[in-house]
This record gives structure tokens, C-alpha cells and sequence, in this order.
């Protein structure tokens, strides 16, 4: 066991480990790279409070080989030329890993292991063309990977003039180019069907793409109004573990318990913070740096309600949702029906809650007509945090809230009294969470988590209701006719 | 996008999502626990050729906040005192990852997790215990992870005297010790099911196991014959990208093509070697270091029968399979017999084969009888390179291969003609590979290879023939009587 031990770098571990990163197959490795270059660029439109244009285009390089071009082009903010190379070199390099807020991209990982990728099947690297407003020109380069190192190789870094087609400048975006080994397919696990899905849930984008045939396919904006925007916030005492805690502890700098409590977690009052102490047993001017072992897990009992004041609980308010952006019901029915052309829409936005002190909502929205195939399973379209999920549909816990619903009581037909249900209708299901658990960096099905799956059945039911009335009504008027 | 970017520590990617390493719910964590430290006690064993004997126990600390303390011992090789905080403190870290030969940990991450989830949930280290035979005495350490820089922290280090129950000295072995919240369960996943299920495919090992309840559970060693051998191979040219090799030939050392061939890969004569070079237009006296893109590319294109001498693509040997260590048909038989009583037992083992240059061999066994409910779903026991697979069955390459038979044929009930059959029956399949695919860190389903599918789908069609034969007999002999 001893024998030949070192230290494997991550871009070494995420090359071998492809697979994991939604690399495992040609055709899906195409989809895998528009999806981290799509996502980027909405979490940055958003972030800069911009409509975003998103514009995607795949070309056929070697048919023979299997080499496939793909370029993304933004009106985002662009990226300035300093982080280009974290950004794109550099996995687990990124801003929103310790955010405690709604985005799609969070990992640091996504548009990284595209250029790793990239490189890995053609030997190329990837080039960059981007350009913020308070330059005048745009920077171009090529960035490639030292998986050794986990470190970007720059090349050809120059600065030019980018221009739109109608010849003005171009104030901000950002444009990639890619090629990789990887074949185009049409159907319901395609490059197509994810754009959709995307328009879908980000009523506010423009989105257009042009196939390696040339066909381009157009979805536009249905709505002016930007997602709301997400403001980060502290942990909240309930989601905390205690060795986070210890950590923080540690790592403090902060004069006393009450200012250490009040700055670090949301929930906590000045009042809370002065009971919290007292349920620990802890002065309430002690540095939080200077905490035993005990004093840490006596804290810890006092934020979970196991200490007491006065025979009570201390009271936390519920973390701030303004770290939540859903999509409300108004958009999701606008979106579904841009794509899907039919008589009955439902949808249904719950109230935000919190799980282990993550605040998450769920969103639910139900389509039924004619268009749609009755004697098939219906569509499950699922998303978490806008981005649609592709994959595993059997292994992700929105799939399951779905099969735990007793559909036929609302009017649609199931093989036994689990299961997806049968019938000419599509269920969306949307996850909206400060921090949504994947079953693997692929991000394509969700982990089980108790909370979040009793929020979806209960909007589940709560959508069947009113499906069974639409389809009563529906009975009555054809016995009237 | 580009403000507050920072880099990202492996460990805090790992720790923020462990649910990738298993630890996602209480009752999975502790089984995730076991199954890390039973990997590396039988990976340890079989590499120093020691017949293994495992002792694991699990024992209830405070079941109101649902803390377990799992201590796992073997009679292995033992680790050797400068290693351990590498081995148990920081994240991928380990001999295997670059090792292209069959064995059960790989990444070097399974027990650093262990350690890190222990840390994060009960704030304690996890103590060690280790004797290697060259030394007197044993050590005896804790280590705990500084997670924000994927270092391990160590404490309480001595050397102490290891006595065994009789009071003789432990020449070697291994002992860890660790705390963490989780839950024991029975049933289907559990720790008890992983344990009988690693006996199966390891019948070549002692294992004792301890429940919570002082309860002991004791599966026998059925063969004194270690696991054959296994010895690293190098790459095979089939299975090389393009961004592989030119790093190979950028960090190779080589005075000369025809050295560097022969010396970095599998299944390359001189003969081929100097065919390769001629197929790539290369000199064979050219230095790797030298070769431009465009040679690398030729010389890719020459390994992949793209480019010809004399109209044919050059012949390559196939890769030694002496990288593999299959359970063999006799020992799957005595291993599945020990656990389930039954009548019929069918095992095949497939020749070994190569997919996209990784040799794999696939092993099948199929037990039939009346032990068994005859109107359930058969039990499907996966395993990869002996490792028990106990989650996410329904996205395993593995079940897919098995739901792709139609064994009505073969004399099982089936829903369709496709899907996982009924009937009084249990499948084994085992898949040993140099390179297993998985979709997680947390290894519990296979993704999707072709080759794979093939070759499990075709052992379970000669399987199925022999359950055919069986159950016709049987209804002869029926009506003879």
C-alpha cells in the first residue's frame, strides 16, 4: 500500500474520471459542453442584470473522425483578461463555491473540464473572445491545460476590435470556440431538446442555435423582466455541523460570541445570540477563538434546541429567501407554452422553505391536450436552479416525488399505484435551492433529501386537483353538447 | 463573474459535496464507512499475498444524536508510520491512480473520506493503528484533516505494544477506529448485506463482523488460494487520446521513437514499433521530446489503423491480461453456496477482452431453487473487481445488460420482453477491469460501455441456456415418476 504514493492533481483525477463530468460518450459530450457554456453565461447575464442573448452554433470539422466545433457567444459582461486563465485553465477555481445563493454553475469545474476535454480528444486548445465595457478592445487567446499542474497554458494572447455583423462595435460578452470528439443527435437527449428546456425555464433569454446542418432554430424572450435578484446569505445555525463550526470558530477574529454569531449566520438576532450563549454556558464577550472542544459542541446543542433557557428552545428566525430566485407561474405557463402547443396549464409555485438550513423552493407546473401522445408515459421535465436535467431521470428524486403520486385518482392512467403516469401531458418540475445536492458532478439527478421531496409531492397533489376539476369540467360541457 | 474568485481546495469540494463519496443520508454513511476500509484491508492483503482475516464492529456511542463508532482490524501488511497521515489525512493520495492493473480503491479518496465525514459530523480525529512487520512495536496516532488545505492533522502519536486477544504479539495489520453520525440498518442495504455480499467474491478472505446489538456474524474462508497476481501493464495504444499522447511525448525522456514505443506501451514488438514509425512518417531515431503536433497526430492516427504500411494497419499484440484476477467459476460457485441454499448453480467465466485498450473480463453465476420467492424480481448481486455494488441498480450498466435478455426463453417470468425477470433465481455479475467506469466517486453503478454490455449480455445468454437445460430435465424426471 505504501509503495509509489503521491499526490494526484484534480485535473489529473477529473481527466481519468471524465465520465463524471458528463464526458462519458460522444453524444453526450456535446450536450455536456453546451451546457456549461450556456449556464456560464446566463449566471453572468443575471449577475449583471443583463437580457441575455445567448447565440449557439455547432459545425461538422471531421465526419469521419467525429470532430465537432462548437461556439457560444454572449452579451454578458465578459470576463476581464486577468481571469480568463483561472476561469478556463483551472478547475475548482470560482466565485460562487462558498455563495450561499441560487446559481446554476457552482463548482468551478463546468466550462474547465470542457477545455480539458477539448484538448484531451484533439490536442487543441480553446479560444476565448472576450470583451468588457471598460475596455475598447476585446482580448483573444487560447487557453489549453496542464493537467499535471492544474494550471492554464495561455497562447496567441492578443487584443482586437470585435464587431457585430451589423459592423458597430461590440460593448460586453464573451465568445468560446471549441472542438472536441463528439457526435450530434437529434431527440429527446440532444442539443436541441437542452436549449429547449432552457427556454423553458429562462423565459427572459433569447436563445438561437444553428445545427451542423445550418438549420437555425430560434426562441425568443417572452418576458422584459429579469430573474429577481439573488443575494447571498450566512449559514443558518440548523444546516451547521460540527466540524464546520470548529472551523469557523478557529478561524475567527472576532472580539466576542455575540458579534462572532450575529455576523457569521443569518437567523440570529442580537437577543438570540445572548440566549444561544447562555443555553451553552458561554460569556458572551469570550473570543470565539479561545472555544474548547465543549464550549464548540455546547454551542452547537444550543443551536440544534438540545440546551435551553427557561425551558425553551431559543427562538432563530428563518434564513432571509432573497437568496431565491423561482420562476413564478405566470412564466413557466408562458414558457411551457412557447414549446408546447395545448388546452390545460397548471403550475404552481410553493412557498419557500428550509431543509438543514438551506432555504429551496419548489415550482411545478402540468400540461394537457391533444398535441401530446396518450398512450405513452408523459414528459417529465425536470430542473433545478433553471438548468434542465437530461439524465438519470430514474435515479433523481424529482422523478420519484412524481411516482409517488396516485395519478389516477386525478385522471391520468399508471401502471399500479406507483409510478410515472400515462397520458397526453407533461409535468415540469422545478428546484430552486441555495444548494441543490447531485448525485454526481455530471449534475443530471438530484440526491434524496427528505424535505425536498415531500415539497414536490405536496405540489404535486396539489397540481392533480386541479387537473381532475379541468377534466370534469371537460366531461360535463361534452354530455351538455 | 469575475470577483471574489478563488481556488478551490479538493477537500472543501469533498466536504461541501459528500454526498458524491456516499455520504449523503445517515443510514448510507456508515456502510459507505465499511465498505473503504474493508476495500483497502483486502487490497492491502492481496498485494502483500496474505490470506486476509477482517474484523469489523460497529458500536453505538449515543443514539439520540445517532453517533456510531465503527473500529475495522486486519491481518495486512500494516502502514508503514510515515504514511499514515498521507494515506488517511489527504485526498487523492494513493499508489493506484496511475496503475492500470485490476484493483478495488483507485482514486485515493475512500478512506480520507471516511475520516473528513467523521471529523465534520463528531469533531474527532480517527485513530490508527498500525504494525508493519520490519518494526518492534506499533503506532498508534490520530489524524484529523485541515480541509482547507487537504492536509492531515496529527495528534497523540506513540508507539506502542499490540497484543492480540491470546496475548501473542500481532506481527502486522491494521486497525481504524472512527466515530461519525450515521445509522445501522437491516434489510437489503446494509452493513450486514455488504459484508455477505463481499464474502461471496472473496472467498479467499476471514471475515467477523459485530453488530450494534453484540450480535456476531461469521463468514468462513472456502479457499486457502489467494487471488492470482496481478501486475500493472502499461497504456495500450488503442486505448490513448490524442491530448494524452502528446504529454507522453512531451515528458518522455526516450533518446529514440522506436525505445519510447516499445518502453510506454503494451502490445508493441520492435517489429510494430518500427511499422508504426513508418505508417506516422516518422525517423525512428527522432526523440519524443521533438515530435511536432502534426507527427503526434500521425503517430495517434498510425495506433488507430488510420495510416498504413503496405495497406494494412499495423498489428498490434493485445494487452497481457495478467493485469486481471478473475474469482474463477469454482469459487463464485463455493462462494455463492455458502450464502444462499440452493439447487442449481450455473457460473461462467468469459475469456478476457480489451475495450478501447483497458482488458476486462466479465463473470457470471446464476443460482436457481426453492429457497428463493418465486414471484419476486430474482435478486441481482453486482460487483466490480470484487466490490460489492449495492446502490443505484437501475442506472448500472451491469442491470441494463441483464434487463436486455429475454429470459422467458430461459424459463423465468419476465414483464415484457424486457426488464430485471422473476422467478426463485439470484444473478451474480462480476466485471473485472483495470479501468471500471463509474458514474460517481461513490462507486455504486457502472456507466455505459458497449464492450461491457456485450460481454455480460452474451455470459448471461450462455447462462440462461444452462438454466434452460435444468429446468427441462427437471420436468422429465417430474413426469417419469
Amino acid at each position: 500500500m505504501a509503495k509509489n504514493q503521491k499526490q494526484i492533481a484534480i485535473s489529473e483525477f477529473f481527466e481519468k474520471n471524465k465520465h463524471f463530468l458528463g464526458f462519458d460518450s460522444l453524444q453526450r459530450s456535446i450536450i455536456t459542453a453546451v451546457k456549461e457554456a450556456v449556464d456560464n453565461s446566463l449566471d453572468a447575464c443575471e449577475e449583471a442584470r443583463i437580457l441575455p442573448d445567448i447565440r449557439v452554433k455547432i459545425s461538422k470539422i471531421d465526419s469521419k473522425k467525429d470532430i465537432l466545433e462548437l461556439q457560444t457567444e454572449d452579451n454578458g459582461p465578459g470576463i476581464p483578461q486577468k481571469s480568463i486563465e483561472k476561469v478556463f485553465g483551472q478547475l475548482l477555481f470560482g466565485s460562487r463555491f462558498h455563495a450561499i445563493r441560487q446559481s446554476r454553475g457552482q463548482q468551478g469545474i463546468g466550462i474547465t473540464g470542457v477545455v480539458m476535454y477539448s484538448q484531451l480528444t484533439t490536442g487543441k486548445p480553446t479560444h476565448v473572445l472576450s470583451k468588457i465595457s471598460n475596455d475598447d478592445t476585446a482580448v483573444s487567446v487560447n487557453i489549453g491545460l496542464d493537467t499535471r499542474k492544474n494550471k492554464a497554458v495561455k497562447s496567441d494572447q492578443t487584443r482586437i476590435i470585435w464587431e457585430n455583423d451589423d459592423l458597430t462595435r461590440k460593448e460586453h460578452g464573451l465568445r468560446v470556440t471549441t472542438r472536441m470528439k463528439a457526435k450530434y443527435q437529434r431527440g429527446r437527449q440532444s442539443v436541441f431538446q437542452y436549449l429547449r428546456m432552457t427556454s423553458i425555464v429562462n423565459p427572459h433569454a433569447d436563445i438561437m442555435f444553428t445545427d451542423p446542418d445550418g438549420e437555425t432554430y430560434h426562441w425568443p424572450r417572452v418576458t422584459e423582466r429579469l430573474p429577481s435578484k439573488v443575494d447571498a446569505i450566512k449559514p443558518h445555525p440548523h444546516g451547521i455541523e460540527l466540524g464546520q463550526l470548529q472551523r469557523m470558530c478557529r478561524e475567527s477574529s472576532d472580539s466576542r460570541m455575540t458579534v462572532f454569531l450575529r455576523q457569521n449566520f443569518s437567523g440570529v438576532s442580537m437577543r438570540a445570540a445572548k440566549e444561544l450563549c447562555e443555553a451553552a454556558e458561554l460569556e458572551i464577550t469570550m473570543k470565539p477563538k479561545s472555544l474548547k472542544p465543549d464550549d464548540v459542541r455546547a454551542l452547537l446543542e444550543a443551536f440544534q434546541g438540545e440546551r435551553e433557557v427557561n425551558g425553551k428552545a431559543i427562538k432563530l428566525l428563518s434564513p432571509p429567501t432573497n437568496c431565491l430566485s423561482p420562476i413564478e407561474e405566470m412564466l413557466i405557463k408562458k414558457g411551457l407554452s412557447k414549446t408546447i402547443d395545448s388546452k390545460f396549464v397548471a403550475t404552481m409555485t410553493r412557498a419557500p422553505t428550509v431543509s438543514h438550513g438551506n432555504p429551496f423552493q419548489v415550482e411545478v407546473g402540468l400540461i394537457f391536450g391533444e398535441g401530446m401522445a396518450a398512450d405513452k408515459h408523459v414528459e417529465v421535465l425536470r430542473f433545478a436552479n433553471r438548468v434542465p436535467l437530461m439524465y438519470q431521470q430514474g435515479g433523481c428524486l424529482l422523478t420519484k416525488a412524481i411516482e409517488s403520486v396516485d395519478w389516477r385518482q386525478y385522471g391520468l392512467e399508471q401502471a399500479g399505484v406507483k409510478g410515472v403516469p400515462k397520458g397526453p401531458a407533461a409535468i415540469l418540475v422545478h428546484l430552486a435551492s441555495t444548494n441543490v445536492q447531485f448525485t454526481s458532478e455530471a449534475k443530471e439527478a438530484l440526491s434524496d433529501n427528505e424535505f425536498v421531496f415531500e415539497e414536490t409531492r405536496r405540489a404535486m397533489l396539489e397540481m392533480g386537483r386541479g387537473l381532475r376539476k379541468h377534466l370534469e369540467k371537460k366531461k360535463k360541457m361534452a354530455k351538455t353538447r
